[in-house]
């Protein structure tokens, strides 16, 4: 017999499903909102129950949307000549800080044989689509997939795509593919930092 | 101007008001619960809109109930002689994982000056009341507060004025009152271990 009363226990476990959250956390977290008024809590649930009430995929890039075009897509003073494909849409809120400029496109994801990913459960094809189509403005491709197994072999995919169509004459020659550096994250300790890491680090290197 | 809809920072803002959830974990919470079914997300958002809905206060011992009296308070099978002070019903739930049969007192916090709670704001009065009116049964009163300063003080205030009740015979003076120990926690290595925790480790020592 349980000590605690149905409906805590009952969102306990829902607390539970939550990435990053473990049944220590949940418990923590349910007997906060225990400790708080009614109303707060309501607006917590609310948020939650209406969150996918108005959202839409944007048809340009596949970013969440309240409208057919998400307020990057559909703003005219950014730069079309840029267009980075990321693998989700929380890559932009990160990208957006930095004052990049340009457009995204989303996969929606990244290869992974492992978890049954392959390049058609991404928008790969939507991608190639758009740069045939929009080529003329598009000036180069940034991939900034994640520095992860998945992440790599998905910007891989996408570069050896790109490149045989360049090849075929179907996308023009002076289309620039690049990627996102990756290397030592500012703050980190070279001490501390993996092999693979350091070896991009030194593959990466500029002049100083 | 925001990049993200309305509904998703509204969440976000929402999710960030929990304790230990930074903007960046909500927004990570947020977009996993965009990857999820509507379905999913609405048994989440019930479970918090409804956690309250039939929640009280156990009238004996003040832990959170669906009825008068708690699961633990109402189960005859349980030892009355044994009395354990804790300040949250969340402690109940650590306490009960260790095969504890006694009874449960829930103080309601810990007396800490500095958030402006003194001994009214907690449920001592009702404590001293129930080790009166319950003092036959009772033989040892457990104070189980946190390890803290304010756990500490108040386990100090409780124990002086059940002391002082004892001298001016108010309460029987066969009653126990004792605390948990506190010391190096299982599986703790000795040399990180604080000078107060070794310090109280030292003076807790036991024949081997």
């Amino acid at each position: 017999m349980s000590i605690l009363p149905k409906s805590v226990t009952n969102l306990i476990d829902e607390l539970a499903k939550l990435p990053g959250v473990g049944p220590k956390t949940a418990s923590r977290l349910a007997f906060y909102l225990i400790s708080r008024q009614k109303e707060e809590i309501g607006d917590l649930g609310n948020a939650i129950i209406k969150l996918k009430d108005s959202l839409m995929t944007c048809q340009r890039c596949f970013s969440i949307s309240e409208n057919e075009l998400c307020p990057i897509c559909s703003n005219p003073s950014r730069d079309i000549a840029l267009l980075m494909v990321v693998e989700e849409p929380l890559d932009i809120v990160a990208l957006e800080r930095t004052g990049y400029q340009g457009l995204y496109h989303v996969l929606g994801g990244a290869i992974s044989p492992i978890d049954g990913i392959g390049p058609d459960n991404l928008r790969l094809q939507e991608l190639f689509e758009r740069i045939k189509k929009e080529v003329s403005p598009i000036k180069e491709i940034i991939i900034a997939t994640d520095p992860s197994l998945e992440g790599e072999a998905t910007a891989l995919y996408i570069s050896n795509i790109i490149g045989h169509a360049i090849e075929q004459g179907e996308i023009k020659k002076t289309l620039i593919l690049s990627r996102i550096a990756r290397g030592l994250p500012v703050g980190g300790d070279l001490e501390y930092a993996d092999e693979i890491t350091l070896r991009r680090a030194i593959e990466g290197r500029r002049p100083a």
